[in-house]
């Protein structure tokens, strides 16, 4: 078995309304190439959300009194600190220069995800634009997924993924935030090793895993290689467990020993 | 820039004392490749302990009356969880059915990465075989690439990969545990975005980027594609960084929030 994560070459600074998988088609075709069945789309979560346009200007967001003492204590800008809180659920983590919060999503992760790094800002003020996750990233993907088949007759699977940080080790991965078309969360509850015993790791974040293997052709600096095709991939799980998006990979707070 | 995941094929079953090398020299053979300059080796845990002979035979380990106690607690046996616990420095979270550890290399994971799966037990006494983590991993990762750049005049960077379990996500990832010749934490400290502005997510787990992906293609439940060869691959930091091993993924206990 052999996978290639190809990175897309030429796909410019993305602007809200742009047509993503236009982009896509152009950057492959630089390089002689085209979306084939089987293939799977990992996509920047950055870009995804520029093309969705959920950018915040921060000079329209009021702090609420609770937003101003939690900026105090972890010295972080009020008005971000705001920002943050409304997409967030719970607060999981705070210290001085670290908020790490439940987003409304289900993910755990700093700033819930909010983004100021190559962010074509205000000069007047440049620390005012930021950048929301998608709305919903799984039908991001799902769109994505539909637009290739309408347009391609094509089938593929769909991952957006972003750079998160965890517990326990230094350094973020890239992870899913987004799928489509692809089994997130492989399950082998009930299977058995070659010798017959029963598995004991039955459970496979394999979209992370993906996410994780694009995000190193990604690079993390800048925003050349914002799409990678992956290519070869055999799916463990019946096509039927394609369906539930990123879900399966979020483990429920009650399950959770480490909130 | 593409980085194909290559799985060697036709490793046999490995036996203590095995030399990795030509079997995954034979593997590369039988698909007309050889190891290339600037590759990347990525090897399951699995048959680096079983050529190191990392086997315990739990019947030879007398459980403390801590373990026969922890035991009790958590529904594990008590000799298992003694070589647990002869493996760790500190039991980080426990409930029934689980017990997670830093295992002495500092790695937090459950059952310290001993693994009873996928291993030829005793017909007597089935559970009584039980495989630990080599001894020291980036040694391990070391040695096998100093073989390469003796027997083949290549340079290699070699990942040693396992299955570990996470906080918030479901799922285990292919993560690092040893590795030589490769920088496993990229460090973008003082690093600039495209606009100029300081760039906030900073340290990215490259190694364990690249074990996660070459975790999809080994799959989870066999051990037929125990080796996976990486191709493409363009450090980003200076190859000074290369010699420090896994520790620089390790977060420092002092500095996490999640103990």
């Amino acid at each position: 078995m052999q996978l290639a994560f190809i990175g897309i070459p030429g796909i410019p600074m993305v602007e809200p309304g742009d047509d993503l998988l236009e982009l896509i088609n152009a950057g492959l075709a630089t390089i002689g190439e085209t979306i084939q069945d089987g293939d799977v789309l990992v996509l920047a979560q950055k870009i995804v959300s520029k093309a969705e346009d959920r950018y915040l200007d921060l000079r329209t967001v009021e702090p609420s009194a609770e937003a101003v003492a939690l900026g105090a204590e972890v010295d972080k800008e009020p008005r971000k600190v705001q920002a943050i809180l409304d997409e967030s659920v719970e607060v999981v983590r705070k210290r001085p220069g670290v908020l790490i919060v439940e987003h409304r999503l289900g993910f755990v992760q700093a700033n819930a995800g909010i983004d100021q790094s190559n962010i074509e800002g205000d000069a007047d003020d440049p620390e005012a634009i930021c950048l929301l996750l998608p709305e919903d990233p799984d039908a991001s993907a799902r769109a994505l997924r539909e637009a290739v088949a309408t347009r391609l007759g094509v089938r593929v699977g769909v991952i957006i993924n972003d750079s998160i940080g965890r517990a326990w080790r230094n350094g973020s991965l890239g992870l899913a935030i987004g799928v489509a078309g692809f089994t997130a969360l492989e399950d082998h509850i009930g299977g058995q090793d070659i010798f017959g015993r029963e598995l004991v790791v039955t459970q496979v974040g394999a979209a992370d895993e993906m996410a994780a293997g694009a995000s190193l052709v990604m690079g993390q600096t800048d925003e050349k290689t914002p799409v990678v095709l992956v290519r070869g991939y055999a799916p463990r799980e019946p096509e039927a467990m394609d369906q539930r998006g990123v879900q399966p990979l979020i483990r429920p707070r009650d399950m959770d020993l480490f909130r």
